[in-house]
């Protein structure tokens, strides 16, 4: 893509309104634009890692043996009256009257949804287990949103939903996600430390939060320094295996939230503990028949009995997520992204719009690049070198190639890593070589 | 994918509710599930052919130089007051009020939302042109939503939008929706004829719908019969190069919808006329200065002067075209998809579970149809031949392969084609050959 032709509204000064970081940066960078409190528009930047995010998240729950439906943003208030939660929902939830005055809503949430269509055609126990999930714009009037797209009215959401005939089903289910979501945030180049939530009415211990590491993080965390040396990539996963040894170990040692951790009794040692910040970007749970008593999901069972089926519900904030990357991946110049979720790859500066040179270097460059699939942003712009410079670092690509009109002489680039900051002049194919995506 | 641990809740009977054809074969294929009137939820095989269907037209807006943005689903009120469309929208719009009391809508289209953000970043007639689009969910009120996902109340659709500096500009925006287009429906199987639609207030002749030829159509239309030779996938597009001779080719013949058609007038011989029923799957539309005047949309041109940027704006019912692909290509027995936007490319099904050469067989055929990344749904039922045929011809992937018995003895299987309905007996390695997606 050229920048020219790009529609990239990049900000040169900071925007008042934005508190945190991430907010700042996206903004600036030209990703979102704000329709109203705490809703966004996504700029072609923006919805680029947006969509890259989303197909993490959608390869992960695939490869768990999660099957993926679309369920409608406004729903019927009935549903809601039926789990006793339309009138306990309060002032967060979207209500609407359509035109002939009936009751809907603008869904926060799926529980009820999911039910109900599992309910009409799951009859026996021979149908189970099934794991459900969508990825949809959700909406909750917040009172005061802020933050950009980490705490916005409307935001996208993963939310998967297990359905078992007993607890040792569901307790398969809830490891299937645990380690589903170990592998997606770390495929986004995050470090997320599982913690245990309050599990609300049920109890039990099958309730964790997802916290990535951030040093801008909304919320202290405590854990075992541990946690650092675990890599959830490092070996292929059988989802249909038993995956107790890897939730064990992931669940072994100590992790707690601030407004749980207690230093008094802390077990780890203070020279183990990692006192950091974090960020809430995904949630399990498992809520046995709350929602599937009183919508009436039974199944037969095995004896002939009907069943009412145990369910867990499985959220990953997508939207969120895009400026939770930021919060843990920036520096004072501007966003790094990891390569997984990198709008580009690659940004090409030509230092010298209209030197023939520079112009027909650059220009193969960008042909090489498109040829071998490498997603590159061309800054062909006639702009003097420190905006085009400070640009580049701004939207934070994860490679930069530089071309300038002595290198251009010689037939060398420089290219740099954004990340390290790295710098280094070499022949083009050497660049082209450098820049190339690793797989994951 | 096993059909044993698939979520596809079919049905026998045929659902009262449903109308027209493509309503009742979603909804007996498990394609969808109504959640209230005009609203739906997408199931897994719904979903994979939105999902495919989204794609093709996200790649020929690519291709067309288009930039994909997401805007949200709710708007403020204030935007739509400002180009004073708020009042005359009328009982289809969905108002809401947020708790703070502010006015706000579920967007049914996106005219004043784009416009807003055009504006806010564009001030030089050199950052023209601009062509943006999303692809995002839409609702309107319908009083009386019906013929499924033909005519919902939330919607998937297409929309994209051309900012230019003059008419001369718009006019080279338009051309390319309009080849764009010829294309998105053909891949998908359609034969589409664009039919001077009505222009509106601005008059001119660059208003135009795209209606594709089903014998279930909503809608009477007459067209001449050399549409039917014209081909959009012949020859590759260059999008930057002059597109007038295209756009000729394809609106020099006649084509009317009935409302427009007069047979005293109608130039074209009766022998050369066609006869047939259409539905409408896209409009484009050139509405010059409407939102960008009382929006400010404005540029500073190569004279220095501010002008108003001229703009377009270009549909496509992505979720309308499920229901519109089904009437276009059906029989008694069921859907007939083409292969672009199958949800599987090949059922494979086991007529005698339980046998031990058959399972082998079958099982054999299976783990080589997902080596060579062919997707398949293997019916690993414990059904008689009779339903597993029927549910097969219902769902319509493009090709069935059978495995009996006496065909396992000898290594030999059964190919049929759903479309033409051809079959043929012959070895593993043939079959898999044969059913291998033909590249588009």
């Amino acid at each position: 893509m050229r920048l020219t032709q790009y529609f990239l509204p990049t900000l040169k000064e900071n925007p008042a309104e934005a508190q945190i970081v991430s907010h700042r940066l996206m903004l600036r960078a030209g990703m979102i634009r704000q329709s109203s409190a705490g809703i966004y528009s996504w700029l072609p930047m923006g919805f680029k890692v947006l969509q890259k995010i989303e197909q993490i998240v959608r390869e992960e729950q695939d490869a768990a043996g999660c099957q993926e439906v679309l369920m409608p943003t406004i729903q019927p208030a009935e549903l809601w009256r039926e789990s006793g939660r339309y009138d306990d929902y309060g002032a967060e939830m979207l209500r609407i009257k359509d035109r002939h005055g009936r009751d809907m809503l603008y869904g926060p949430t799926n529980e009820e949804q999911i039910t109900e269509i599992f309910k009409a055609s799951t009859k026996s126990y021979k149908q189970l287990p099934k794991l459900l999930y969508h990825i949809q714009w959700k909406f909750r009037d917040e009172v005061r949103p802020r933050f950009g797209v980490m705490r916005g009215r409307e935001f996208l959401m993963k939310d998967a939903y297990s359905f078992d005939l007993d607890y040792e089903g569901a307790v398969r289910a809830y490891r299937k996600f645990f380690v589903a979501y170990l592998r997606t945030f770390a495929r986004m180049g995050l470090k997320a430390i599982p913690m245990q939530a309050d599990s609300g009415p049920i109890g039990g211990d099958m309730s964790h939060e997802f916290q990535i590491l951030a040093d801008t993080g909304e919320s202290r965390v405590f854990c075992h320094k541990d946690f650092l040396k675990f890599d959830p990539l490092q070996s292929e996963i059988d989802f249909d295996a038993d995956l107790k040894p890897i939730v064990d170990k992931w669940t072994g040692l100590y992790a707690a939230a601030d407004e749980k951790h207690d230093p008094a009794k802390c077990p780890v040692p203070a020279d183990q503990l990692l006192d950091a910040r974090g960020i809430e970007v995904g949630h399990i749970f498992y809520f046995g028949t709350k929602y599937s008593a009183p919508l009436g999901a039974n199944v037969d069972g095995p004896d002939g009995k009907s069943t009412t089926v145990h369910m867990g519900s499985y959220g990953i904030g997508v939207s969120r997520l895009a400026g939770a990357i930021i919060e843990a991946s920036h520096d004072a110049a501007g966003i790094i992204w990891p390569e997984s979720v990198a709008p580009f790859q690659v940004g090409l500066i030509n230092l010298k719009v209209g030197d023939a040179k520079t112009d027909a270097l650059s220009g193969d460059l960008y042909a090489k690049l498109k040829q071998k699939k490498i997603d590159v942003l061309y800054d062909d712009r006639d702009e003097r070198a420190g905006a085009k410079f400070a640009d580049m670092d701004l939207i934070g690509l994860p490679w930069q190639i530089v071309v300038g009109p002595r290198g251009a002489a010689s037939g060398t680039v420089e290219v740099k890593n954004r990340k390290s900051g790295e710098k280094a002049e070499m022949p083009l194919e050497q660049a082209l070589a450098k820049v190339a995506p690793k797989a994951v």
